[in-house]
């Protein structure tokens, strides 16, 4: 059985190259030269700093629109990655099931945007809430692209940032990556 | 901040003596003498086995249904307790929230039993799938309620466990207790 926990650890060694850390909102993380992927839950010796999260079952999408994001095309040739890092408020999280996804979607259309700039844009969603307390990021989304649909993601981006829903939003932290050679 | 994370730790310490133990779906638990309720995650040292799981947010309730549910008399002096712990199949979480939402409330009534049920029943749920891979139980859930209230707590459980969500538990365990004096 494959394991749903993730951790992201920044450093001097990992398969991907930061190439820019930048805080829409909140506090940043530190610099660092390298990101490594684990499957795995912990705190990696000798890194910069970590995140970790865990795969988990789907929150707000309908069958009718978690097939049409599944026939979206995936990233062929994804040289390019993102981690974008999110904390929402405790308002976000008081509110009911109903309330959230009215947000989400009705108010914010953050599945359909998905649908109208996501092809070729893999996507992976890490939940991090529950698994520790107090913990820096609620969301960890890792995002692989090829180098000319990167302008197409930072469209997305631009959108969701300008949504309802990003008034719910109390740190972001926006990570940007090359595959190491 | 009042931390989320809870520990059911069974052995020969603790405010509730453990009554019963019993196992309607998959492996039981160890019988012990008493169990302490800790509001930490951890294994405490010295236990015959412990459970952990955080509190969150709402899963399913609407706005409506959470209102109707906290204008319920919880419980006055409960002197009685129940754990109930819950794995449920893959095929649940494979689930979206639409398909979900429906087995839950529209085919099984689970918030609707709880409203016509539930007076003078305190209810908490822990989540443990986001805790650790591969946890024992996805769900831990106590109820605090008075000895009068105990046959009405056994109709609510019968007709959830009748009831086609039920279809989807793969382990349950319930555990009755009763406060030391």
């Amino acid at each position: 059985m494959s394991k749903r926990g993730y951790t992201f650890a920044a450093g001097e060694h990992g398969e991907w190259c930061i190439a820019r850390i930048f805080a829409p909102l909140g506090d940043g993380l530190a610099a660092a030269a390298r990101l490594a992927v684990h499957n795995a839950v912990g705190t990696p010796a000798d890194c910069a700093w970590s995140l970790s999260g865990m795969l988990s079952n789907e929150r707000y999408v309908t069958r009718p629109e978690k097939s049409a994001l599944l026939a979206l095309p995936t990233a062929t040739a994804p040289t390019c990655a993102a981690l974008i890092a999110l904390r929402k408020s405790a308002d976000w999280w008081a509110m009911t099931q109903d309330e959230r996804r009215a947000v989400f979607e009705t108010q914010s259309r953050h599945i359909a945007l998905g649908l109208e700039l996501g092809a070729g844009i893999t996507r992976r969603l890490h939940h991090c809430r529950d698994l520790v307390e107090d913990a820096p990021f609620d969301f960890l989304t890792w995002f692989e692209y090829a180098p000319q649909d990167e302008a197409r993601f930072d469209a997305l981006l631009a959108q969701l940032r300008a949504s309802e829903e990003w008034h719910f939003v109390e740190r972001e932290v926006d990570i940007r990556l090359r595959r190491a050679r």
